[in-house]
């Protein structure tokens, strides 16, 4: 078994200096995934950081690395009394691929949202009816990503992944890690970017090349599958912005984020 | 006249290096605004990349600086051929207030948005009917900001930041720079955090400090003043995320924005 925290796993090798080891089967054709990438570097930062859990973090993406031995520096900017702020870059043959700045704090438990009035209708549908994506994406190409998360589409996004695209724009359903393992916000930062892109649901095009992610942890998560929207916002060529609400398995909002991607309509 | 250019100007001191200078008009309780000291990192960011136009930003705030002398610390991480990495640091007193990310590339004329199907309206009233915000907050303390931008809402919206909150957690209005000068990238960075908090139509608290705050920038303005709409979505307490979307006099959305921010409801 090869957990979660063991594909993300960092080790130290100077006070502000780990080693990482990018993992094959985290990537979809051929490419690491980014959400992944940046849990890595987010275990570094949080191993750094007086506070322990990731409140905000905000990656751009510069390369896209092979799988295998990697390198993060990590600088911490400010430690405060609420919140600490660490910057990490994630390095493959000297080149930085991922760079990456973090806000900490403690996520307390607490009753619930205040309040909340901005979020999609999560719908939650049956799990059950999910239909888990193969290791292979639409074009036939590998996906071997989807061998370790359990990635499962409701039905109808499932069909506009599959090459039937509504044209809304938003794909919805279930994420769970390897073996069932709980997420925590190291974790949730994978979640963000775990699903296939929601412009699928709009055209079927190739790679859609993540920029930019920011992803808001706002709860601890209760342990089960996570429930995922992504959704695309606007598509003005060749960049689209989307947006991805993830709540835990007792309906909670737990992490939320935007990114701007590459996306080459036909 | 003091234009916006004139109070986000940077002057190089070493190769990647500039100094700048604070505005104490361009603050809210003394306060700098964060997309003001952001719009003047990008300036610096701007002038030592090969790309024209910032497309994406994420800035971490430290620390709220006194108005005054500030450094600013270039990184290039990146030059692509279509897009370029740097990193830009805010410091004053030596030490860092604002830590932003930036990718650069070209926002070349288009014949506008391909697709759009995840915006919020932005049901276009008349300027006319607008109120401007006065250089006061509603609990008395001095907005300096408001007398240098030219800050309208909407009558709905002004009820609500006058202490009347609708409860939607909605702001909509309108923004200009002084003088009517026209927007560019620059300048829409700090389009997205110029309006007050979104929270005010919700409760009417203290100053809702930003943590994090990601703006991508998806088209040349047009000349003319901005339409910009602010939604809080979540107050999961002691923190509120809020989205910003701003489009230009043709209705083209131009710039849009996350922030994560911290808030404490009565």
């Amino acid at each position: 078994m090869t957990t979660f925290a063991d594909v993300t796993a960092v080790t130290a090798m100077a006070p502000a200096e780990f080693k990482a080891d990018i993992s094959p089967r985290w990537t979809i054709v051929g490419h690491p995934n980014g959400g992944y990438l940046l849990a890595m570097i987010g275990r570094a930062v949080t191993e750094l950081s007086a506070h322990p859990h990731v409140l905000a973090a905000s990656a751009h993406f510069l390369r896209s690395p092979e799988p295998g031995p990697a390198r993060i520096e990590v600088e911490a900017l400010r430690a405060g009394r609420s919140t600490s702020q660490l910057r990490g870059r994630l390095l493959v043959d000297e080149k930085p691929c991922v760079e990456a700045t973090f806000t900490l704090g403690t996520l307390a438990p607490n009753s619930g949202p205040a309040w909340q009035g901005g979020l999609p209708d999560p719908a939650m549908t049956d799990p059950a009816a999910a239909i888990r994506l193969p290791p292979v994406t639409p074009g036939g190409q590998p996906a071997a990503m989807m061998a370790e998360a359990d990635v499962r589409l409701d039905p109808d996004s499932y069909q506009g992944f599959a090459g039937t695209p509504s044209g809304r724009g938003e794909i919805r359903g279930w994420l769970a890690l390897p073996d069932g393992v709980a997420f925590d916000p190291i974790s949730l930062l994978y979640a963000v970017d775990a699903f296939p892109p929601a412009t699928f649901d709009i055209a079927t095009t190739g790679w859609v090349p993540t920029l930019e992610l920011t992803a808001y942890v706002r709860a601890l998560p209760a342990p089960g599958p996570l429930r995922v929207v992504s959704k695309a916002r606007l598509i003005d060529s060749p960049w689209v912005d989307q947006a991805c609400d993830v709540w835990d398995s007792t309906g909670r909002l737990v992490v939320q984020a935007t990114q701007l991607a590459g996306v080459r309509l036909p």
